[in-house]
């Protein structure tokens, strides 16, 4: 503990810490199969368990950010000292602590492409290592994957239902933490947004910083005119106004004074789809038809939708708070299990029987197959020794710890996903799909199954 | 844009990066400031509009980590350059790059403490400094103020189901990537957890870290009794383990197979309810009354408090997903608003009339009254120089720039929450508590608004 000085923390994360961002259980029991001998060659799968409601696909992310953690996760003196003092370890030997002093990802992993549209029980990630490798590394995994596919996935319904128009991410002051913020501007861009109000995301990932003033602009002025006037000085190429402060209407009327130099204004209050009906109505009247109309407040998929339906006058919306937390499902289920172990040279399939949350054995694949207008037909999960003709979602990742891909730049994987929405079934991207993709078990992998199962049972 | 060569980023926050952890918009306005000489004295207050659905109080938490922002950011050279070559800033003067190199906070800030019981409209920071410092920290300040609070209100709702039980914290996995882990674990020790999952968390701020076994551990052997064997083996005093792999009531009596060297057990799916008190009779029935039962599996406050009402035999609870996203209410709406500006050595109050968002203005103060025991009577925001008998519950923090309070440890803060929490009348901490606290508005304040309103009006 060393917080006891009355100094402050950052609580970031960085190279030297991330083997420490885990749970305890990850530590204790890859501790055991050291002790015991037991770190055999595994295959685990990270997956979800079945869709969060309201979604019918997700799109998965986050897997650059893994990378990272694999090629970088190292145990540094002091971790290892604070460790190996804790009460829990006291009978573990010296030479576990040695290992965790060498330690380095040495495994082979298999992804689906950041971008790519997946289902339920559809492995995302299979990693291949060593006990302990592999199981060390889940926490990380999991809280990278799991965020960032549910944030890409839900943008993904935003972005449909802006039906054209741009949306930008303004999430970050109600992301979970600083880190989230920059997480969810990765992940929306990649759910297609066309910007992110977020500096550091913008400056790290190329995506378009978007953003002009605040209601706190106005306020300092005693004049709201005087206020856009001066914007405009500043910023005569960017002047997009913030028109709700006092009353949207005279607000907008204001904004006009501007002239040609007026490049947007932005709603954010009231009834948003009437007043950008007014509101562009004032605009167009004062020969501003350029002007583009932005609005902010508290959207989501289901509200742009409405709009849109009413016929607002709305050119981009700016997403924040609903967008970077899922609100409607703020958390993706995702798990990693257990499902293969190599011992004395067997491949020995592992499941998981406890109620309602079983798990399917073996190392496996996804196959997608297309029909004739390459959109996507059905699913099948299979062993990875099967051959269909079919497309084969997971890819070469990392061959004992090595990069063995071109990690794709995010924009690279915007164009991934907007391609893989493109050959999503119509009735899929609906809000309210009640459709479900076909997703089945190929025979090969239910026979393994049952005789896992029935091995036990015996 | 760096990532363009097949390298992967981490997407870490650190000391150099902060700065860039904001809206694009504080940036411009503050550039905005800067051009137009608007740098005047200004004060911001952070709060909540109004308690989101099922929360009649919230728990203020995140201050420490404001503290390391406000003293840290600077702006470095490399983000300077990737700034001023944005096209928006295209007409900015270099004065103010020059201004942003040698920028730091160096403002007034009181704040109410961590662990403080706060309500709807109540400042929980208020800060004064020149415009553009008090503006640009906006950003960072709420999204670590929103999400701690946030979290560490919710686990204080888990924490009073439990009903004296222990609660940890096993959310990382599900938090909103690896730093809200770390940060809902510190939230959640705030609103009363005895302990996390999260070893960054329990190394950082030294809060008892827990955890022994996955499902992977059992899966790894194959019998199941053979992986109790063996983790006692490593773990002797520490011998807590999960026994629904495969079938909870076989796994219960395998686990009293280890005997008096057991400590726990853990009950992970199913009927949790009545599976616990089946487990109990078998450990009570093998002589292992000292055997404490730990339940968790996407449990929250009001599965606990049903399971507890039902009779379930449990001694702790693993809460994860639900308490660190605070599913039912994943976001908190604070808000960091210009209230007061002195220009020309007078003060001017500010507010916004905004459409269900106008604001209050002045500098203000929150003042709890307490009845003869002690507890929560009810509070009055004034301006910050009335006179009432009641705490007041904003202190200073800091003064041109500089500490002046000694910053709390999370343990100090955990004592803080539990008084306050002690001291809140007992309605309030129903779950689903229908009961407001009172808070109103002093008489000068209300005098100060409506001068305020009428200036505007006119």
């Amino acid at each position: 503990m060393k917080n006891n000085t009355g100094t402050s923390e950052s609580l970031f994360l960085n190279d030297e810490n991330i083997c420490m961002a885990t749970d305890l259980y990850q530590l204790t029991m890859v501790a055991g199969y050291f002790e015991r001998g037991m770190n055999h060659k595994s295959t685990f799968e990270l997956f979800v368990r079945c869709l969060p409601v309201r979604r019918s696909y997700l799109i998965a992310a986050g897997l650059e950010q893994v990378i990272y953690y694999l090629r970088n996760m190292r145990f540094t003196a002091e971790y290892l000292k604070y460790l190996k003092n804790l009460s829990i370890f006291k009978n573990v030997s010296r030479e576990f602590f040695d290992y965790l002093k060498g330690f380095h990802f040495s495994g082979d992993v298999y992804a689906v492409p950041e971008g790519t549209v997946v289902f339920a029980n559809e492995p995302i990630i299979r990693v291949t290592a060593s006990m302990i490798e592999a199981q060390i590394i889940e926490t990380y995994l999991l809280s990278m994957i799991n965020y960032q596919t549910l944030i890409a996935s839900k943008a993904s319904r935003v972005v449909h239902a802006a039906d054209g128009r741009g949306v930008i991410d303004f999430g970050t002051r109600r992301a979970h933490g600083p880190q989230a913020g920059v997480l969810a501007a990765r992940a929306c861009f990649i759910g297609g947004c066309v910007g992110t109000s977020n500096v550091l995301a913008a400056y790290e990932l190329g995506i378009p910083p978007i953003g002009t003033i605040a209601h706190s602009w106005v306020m300092a002025y005693d004049d709201e005119y005087e206020s856009f006037q001066d914007f405009n000085k500043v910023f005569p190429d960017n002047t997009i106004l913030l028109i709700d402060t006092y009353d949207t209407i005279k607000g907008a009327k204001l904004a006009t004074k501007i002239g040609k130099k007026l490049k947007g204004v932005r709603l954010d209050s009231g009834n948003i789809t009437l007043l950008s009906k007014r509101v562009r109505k004032i605009l167009d009247d004062a020969g501003l038809e350029q002007v583009k109309i932005t609005a902010s407040g508290d959207l989501n998929e289901y509200k742009i939708s409405q709009m849109l339906a009413k016929g607002a006058r709305i050119d981009s919306f700016g997403v924040g708070t609903e967008m970077v937390t899922s609100k409607d499902v703020p958390a993706l289920g995702g798990v990693y299990k257990l499902v293969e172990q190599e011992i004395e040279e067997k491949l020995m399939p592992k499941m998981k029987f406890s109620k309602d949350k079983s798990t399917c054995p073996s190392k496996k694949q996804v196959y997608r197959f297309l029909d004739k207008k390459q959109l996507f037909k059905k699913d099948i999960i299979g062993l990875v020794d099967e051959e269909f003709d079919a497309n084969e979602l997971l890819l070469p990742v990392m061959k004992k710890g090595k990069l063995v891909c071109k990690v794709p730049t995010v924009q690279q994987i915007q164009k991934t996903a907007a391609k893989n929405i493109s050959q999503l079934p119509e009735k899929l991207k609906d809000l309210d799909s009640t459709t479900e993709y076909s997703v089945t078990i190929s025979k090969r992998l239910r026979q393994v199954r049952e005789k896992t199962k029935k091995s036990k049972d015996s």
